[in-house]
C-alpha cells in the first residue's frame, strides 16, 4: 500500500428540503456577495433558482447570477464568470446544478483567486494557490464534483477538454436533496450511474497499493449503484434509490475509494475526454462506450484485479483467471446495456473516421504527457488501438 | 432513510514517517504556540515526543507539553491543561497518543474556547460554541477520535464517565503512521479492534433509516477489521494489517458508517461507560464483555438487522431468522474469544456485587436521560438485566 492523503472538508447536508439551508451555509462560510452559477433552464423551470434567490433575499445576502453552463462546460463562460465576479466584488460562488455548473464555478473560483490565464491550470502550466470559496446545490448525481478536488473544462479553440485537481477547489458545502434529481431524463440518470461507477473503477483497476478496506468499500459502492440504477430505470421517482445513487456519487469521487493505491488508472476518462471534446457526447455514455475496449486491451496485465472485480462486484463464479476476468467484463457490459448505455461508439451515436481516431489518440497522448495508465501503461499507439476496437 | 449531515474536515496524512510533517501542518492551520498533550511514557520512550519537539524547534514554533493522559482520561488533568493553555497563550493543541490523549486535548480545547466549567458540556448542561484548533498524531488505532466529533472524559468525583460530541472538536489534521502502533501490547491491539468494530456496530443495529450503501460500507469495514485483527494476533508487526485496522478505526467513527440512519443504538457504549467509570477497565474489552448480553436481550426486536449482520458480516448461512441471528451473535463472540477479548464480566476481570450492578444500571439510566437505544429502547430495569446477564 502507498501512503496517502485524505481530505474531504465539504460539509454535506443530505435530504429533503436541505436547499432551504443555503443562506445559513453561505453565511457560515463567510459569503457576503454571491455569484449563483447554473446551467440550463431546468434549474429555472423547476423553481429551484427562485427558491434560492428568495432565501438569499430574505437573509440579506447580495448576489448576481450567471446561467449557461453546458455539459462539457466551456472556457469562454468561465472567463465571463471571472469578469463578472471581479466587477461585482463577489466573495462566494454557489454552483447550482450538476457537474457542469460546479466544474465551471470551480474554474471561475481559480480565475478570481489567481492572476493570469485560468486555462494555464488546465493546461498543466501552473498550479493554483487558492480558489474563491464555493458551495453547491446538486441536482444531478454523476460527477462527484460536489465533494471532489476536480473540475473539467473544455476550451473551444481546438475542442480541448482538460481536468484540473486541487484541494482549493473542494466545495465548502454541498446541499444534496435527492428529490431535485427526480425529473432527470432516464438517459442522464443512467449516464450519471455510469460516471459514478467509473470514478471508483478508475481507482480500482491498478497495479499497486490496494488496501483491503478500500476494496471492500469500493466493491460495496459499485454493487449498490448497479442495484439502484436498475431500480431507477423502472421507477425514476424512487426516493430511496435516488438517495443511494446520489450519496454513492459523492463517495465515489471524494477520494475514499482510492485510499492507499497508486492513484488509479484514469485512462477510460482520458479516452472519453477526447470523445467529449470532439463530439460533445454525454460523459457517462462516452465512458460506457470505451470501457469494454479498454478493459479487453489491458486485463491480462492486471489480471488479479479484473478477477477480483468479476467475483466480488459482478458475482461471477470462481474459475480460471482469464475466463473469470472476461466474464466480469462481459457482465458489466450487459449491465450497461440493461440501463441503455452504449458499449461502443456506434451505439454512442458517433462514427469517427480513421483520421479522427488518429487525431483523438494523438490529443489524448499529448493530454496525458505521452503515456498513462496503471492497469497497463498506454501510449499513443495503444490508445489508437482501443479507439479502433471501440468503433 | 433519514436526512443526515456529513462533515469530516480532518486532513489525514496516512503512512510511514508522516509525523515529520507535523510542524508544516500546525503552521497550515495557524498554530503559533502549541500545547503538546500526551499520555504515558511510551510516547517518550519511543522517541516520538522528542522527534515532534525537534520538528517544532526547527520550524520555530513555540510549545509547552503536558503528559499524563490515562485511559478513561480524567477531568482534573483537563482542568490543568486549560489553566496551562491560558497561562501560556496557547493557540493550538496537539494530541499525541491514542484516544485518551486526543479526547483529553479536545476537552482542554473546549475549556479554553468557552467560559465556565468545561464539565457542563459533558453533563449536557450547555453546548460549546467553539474549540481551540487541534491536531493529532495517532499511536493507537481504536477510538476514532482522530476524525470524530466525540470525546469521553471521566470525572473523578463519583467516577462519572461521559461523552460530548461537537463538530468544533473535530481535529484539523490527523497524522497516522501505522508503524507507531506496532509496539502496542497484544491486548491493547485487540481492544482497539473491538472498539473500532463497535463504532460501526452501534450505528448498524438500528430500527430505522438504514441505507444500502451505508450497510455495504459498514459490512465491508467489519469484515476487514476481523480479518486483520486475527493477522495482528499472530503477527503484531504486520504493517499492512496495522494500516488496515488504523484506517478502519477512523472511518468507523467519522460518521461514514451511519449516514442515513436514526443515529444508532449506542447502548453497548453506554453500558460500558459505567463499567469504565467504576472499574477503569480497557474500553474495548469492556465493550466485548457486555455486547453479547446486550445482543441477546435486544435481537428479537431488531431481527432483520441481526440476521443481515449474521449473513453479510459473520458469514452465517441463511435459515430461520432467529436461528441465523443467534448464530451471528455466537460467531462474533467466538471471534472476540479468538483475539482474547472477554465475552462477560468475569472474563473481563471484574465481579460486581448485585448492589454495584444496580448502581451501574442507575447511573447508566441517569446518563442517558432515562432510556435509550434504537435496536430496542432500554430503561433502567432493562440495563440491570443486561448487566446481570453479563456477569
Amino acid at each position: 500500500m502507498f501512503d496517502f492523503k485524505y481530505y474531504t472538508p465539504t460539509k454535506v447536508l443530505f435530504g429533503k428540503n436541505t436547499e432551504s439551508k443555503v443562506a445559513e451555509l453561505i453565511r457560515e462560510f463567510g459569503g457576503t456577495k454571491v455569484l449563483i452559477h447554473y446551467g440550463g433552464g431546468s434549474v429555472v423551470r423547476s423553481g429551484l433558482l427562485s427558491r434560492v434567490t428568495a432565501a438569499l433575499d430574505e437573509a440579506g445576502i447580495a448576489y448576481v447570477t450567471l446561467g449557461g453552463a453546458v455539459p462539457n462546460p466551456r472556457l469562454s463562460l468561465v472567463y465571463e464568470g471571472i469578469e463578472l465576479c471581479k466587477k461585482e466584488g463577489v466573495d462566494f460562488l454557489l454552483g447550482v446544478g450538476g457537474g457542469s455548473a460546479i466544474d465551471s464555478a470551480k474554474a471561475i473560483g481559480y480565475g478570481v483567486a489567481n492572476d493570469g490565464d485560468v486555462w494555464d491550470f488546465y493546461d498543466y502550466k501552473r498550479v493554483a494557490t487558492g480558489c474563491l470559496p464555493l458551495g453547491v446545490i446538486l441536482t444531478i448525481a454523476a460527477t462527484g464534483s460536489e465533494m471532489s478536488d476536480s473540475s473539467v473544462i473544455t476550451k473551444e479553440e481546438g475542442l480541448v477538454k482538460r481536468g484540473y485537481s486541487s484541494d482549493y477547489g473542494r466545495p465548502k458545502f454541498a446541499i444534496m436533496n435527492p428529490e431535485l434529481t427526480m425529473t432527470l431524463p432516464d438517459y442522464q440518470t443512467a449516464c450519471g450511474c455510469t460516471d459514478i461507477m467509473m470514478h471508483t473503477m478508475e481507482r480500482y483497476f491498478t497495479q499497486g497499493g490496494n488496501m483491503e478496506i478500500t476494496d471492500a468499500l469500493a466493491e460495496g459502492l459499485l454493487r449498490t449503484v448497479m442495484r439502484n440504477a436498475v431500480i431507477l430505470r423502472d421507477d425514476p421517482r424512487n426516493y430511496e434509490a435516488r438517495a443511494e445513487v446520489m450519496w454513492a456519487g459523492s463517495l465515489s469521487h471524494n477520494g475514499l475509494t482510492g485510499c492507499g493505491n497508486d492513484g488509479g488508472d484514469w485512462m477510460t476518462h482520458k479516452l472519453e475526454h477526447e470523445l467529449g471534446g470532439l463530439y460533445d457526447v454525454a460523459h457517462g455514455a462516452g465512458l460506457a462506450a470505451v470501457w469494454g475496449s479498454w478493459a479487453r486491451y489491458v486485463y491480462k496485465d492486471c489480471l488479479p484485479r479484473f478477477k477480483q472485480f468479476a467475483v466480488n462486484v459482478m458475482g461471477v463464479s470462481d474459475g480460471p483467471d482469464e475466463a473469470v476476468a472476461l466474464a466480469g467484463i462481459e457482465a458489466l457490459e450487459d449491465f450497461f446495456r440493461s440501463i441503455k448505455m452504449p458499449t461502443n461508439l456506434r451505439e454512442l451515436g458517433v462514427e469517427p473516421t480513421e483520421e479522427e481516431l488518429v487525431e483523438m489518440a494523438h490529443k489524448c497522448a499529448v493530454g496525458v504527457g505521452g503515456a498513462k495508465g496503471s492497469a497497463k501503461l498506454l501510449d499513443e499507439e495503444a490508445m489508437l488501438q482501443i479507439y479502433r476496437a471501440s468503433v
